[in-house]
């Protein structure tokens, strides 16, 4: 047994049988995989939020596990479907910039907007996945999830090496990293990229970007001064270093994204000084 | 240890405790047991979209897996609580048609419209749970799942035989088969049984009942000509066999029952000719 | 191996990542736990929903589970992490009430309106989480669920004790019992506390202070004579008891909270006579 944890990332949803099919098939190569939901709950066909959901979670799971993701709206067409081996683990899905979440920033930063090639560097691996004695038959042309990428991630868990599954690709599609753009007047320019649960509205801004000594913010015409250690302050509005390493607004108890009718895209100003 | 695969497929949701006290009732038995959850979001005492999601993903769990299934409105009442031995493995849940998911198509086919019983072919078991040794205790009156239905699957993984159960029975309610009907013209006559978290219409015309040459689809006044391989055609309305072997009406990156008003029930046509 | 069942109950929702990457954590400290999620789908900060969903379910699991629950307005500020060890198992998370879910009724009883401390009852240790050895690092000040709670609980599953995990405290904070107010004229005033996916309208009505004989309920207007064994009378308003041992207002094959409009909070009165 190489590894048997196996997060699953997709926009299926929880009301049909695709997550439960899925995880039959897996289960059906090896009884032993160990399965953990991320989230199944991405908004339908939307790439880049299935790739920032990977990205703040995969880094938390043990060396070697495998993580399948699938946010998928070209299934059954010419897109590749691909595996990565990384220092961290495995990561199986389609190759659309999805799995681009398991690169180095550095590495993304190289990619076209809004995505695009890059080279692999150094220690990962990428084949495309053409072995089709590894895929579940007959291979639907709509389902990719349960009769590709979930028996290739089971293979891969009963030790089944990379270079088996298909032919090695040098590059794979990336998607930029989120970051704020730094202006001329050393303000920061980001947007919202996020919005959690708890109407926590993430920004494009990262922690270890934000100027060092004061922070004036400026969102949907409101401002902030300063920056809360954590969600204090119930019914205001502030601004605080969240979870996954970035600037998020916030009304402690209650719901940014409500109260400043924000949505994702909408922009937000970092400056030093007001 | 006879099996530890346990599928859950029930109607309670996720926002209360029923699904995870059911899961400790079955853990209390047996810790080994592998649960997995099918679905909780079936809609709520929806014996059909329960058969039907139940249908769409047993197949792919590993021969001798313990299938439970809790879609209940008669819980408490008079209707019989049963489990099915068949040669895929074990189904437990209420007789009301529901596990008549567990039935070959051409079984299902005898009984009466909208349900009644049909005698188990050969190869298929079935018990009355009626031996109360294998209950938790006290039972509730409203929630089987967790006093009957989970403990009797907990007590069938760890080897207990169908017959210490309860009385056999010879036959159990069933739900016709979904399967459009053939008119004199040789056209279809079919309708939405299904409608996914992509929106995509999932009818009862089976793949292998579409005309081989072209097909001709009618639906909420609008018409499709031909099958697609795959969700192609972003924006447009397209027809696809979808991953559970029905003709479905999808809107590539949009949502069919969206743009076309349509729910379950909605009457399909498919015809060889315009 | 102390014991490897984790359960989580928590408000992170089935979008974000936050549960992925809190058993992430749990798993990179003890690969073999076994996590059942409860529920993450309470209302956003609702400790007392958090607290009734918990005390609804724990009871079912093995003896010695730990149950880890988050449900922490306060995370970040000075309210204490604390873990539990009662003689049903372990319990994990903010000291804020919730976790009295895992207290005998009388103690809670002792609690002030709306919480308050109450000295831990023989049998019940608990400590104040201050051995940061044992948290994951570096700490989010946002998000202790992954990086306090869970690693927590993963390392009291690997058998490390209460003790080394910080100081001990007498007591905890805790919400009063569920409990209807019997009257001088022998009725009991009570209100709903919970609405579950079917409509269930649950009271704070106990199964044993109901009247003996008859049952006369009042509510929203409408008056309900006696009480159903189960959940009997297709579209009437009936009442029973329910399965968490409280008396139920509900709508069999409908949905009692939209058909009375009632919500938390709904006052109910119940008598032994019209």
């Amino acid at each position: 047994m190489a590894q048997r944890i196996i997060t699953l990332t997709t926009d299926f949803g929880l009301s049909d049988a695709y997550v439960g099919s899925m995880k039959g098939a897996i289960l059906s190569i090896n009884p032993q995989a160990l399965m953990i939901d991320i989230s199944h709950s991405i908004r339908p066909q939307k790439i880049e939020q299935g790739a920032y959901v990977l990205s703040s979670a995969w880094p938390y799971f043990p060396g070697g596990s495998i993580h399948v993701a699938v946010v998928d709206p070209g299934v059954g067409t010419q897109r590749r479907a691909i595996a990565l081996e990384t220092p961290a683990g495995f990561f199986v899905g389609p190759d659309n910039g999805l799995l681009s979440a398991a690169l180095p920033e550095e590495v993304r930063a190289g990619a076209p907007e809004p995505a695009g090639s890059v080279a692999l560097p150094q220690g990962y691996d990428a084949v495309s996945l053409t072995n089709e004695a590894y895929f579940r038959h007959p291979v639907s042309a709509t389902f990719h999830g349960r009769d590709i990428f979930g028996p290739v991630a089971a293979h891969i868990s009963t030790g089944v090496p990379l270079a088996a599954l298909g032919e090695p690709v040098g590059e794979i599609i990336a998607l930029p990293p989120f970051r704020a753009r730094r202006q001329a007047d050393d303000s920061l320019r980001g947007r919202i990229i996020h919005i959690d649960r708890f109407g926590n509205l993430v920004t494009d801004v990262r922690a270890q970007d934000l100027p060092q000594e004061r922070v004036f913010i400026e969102i949907a015409d409101r401002q902030i001064a300063g920056l809360r250690p954590a969600y204090e302050g119930e019914g205001e509005l502030v601004a605080v270093v969240g979870s996954a390493g970035y600037l998020e607004i916030a009304v402690p108890n209650g719901d940014a994204a409500a109260m400043l009718g924000a949505d994702i895209g909408t922009p937000v100003i970092v400056r030093p000084t007001v």
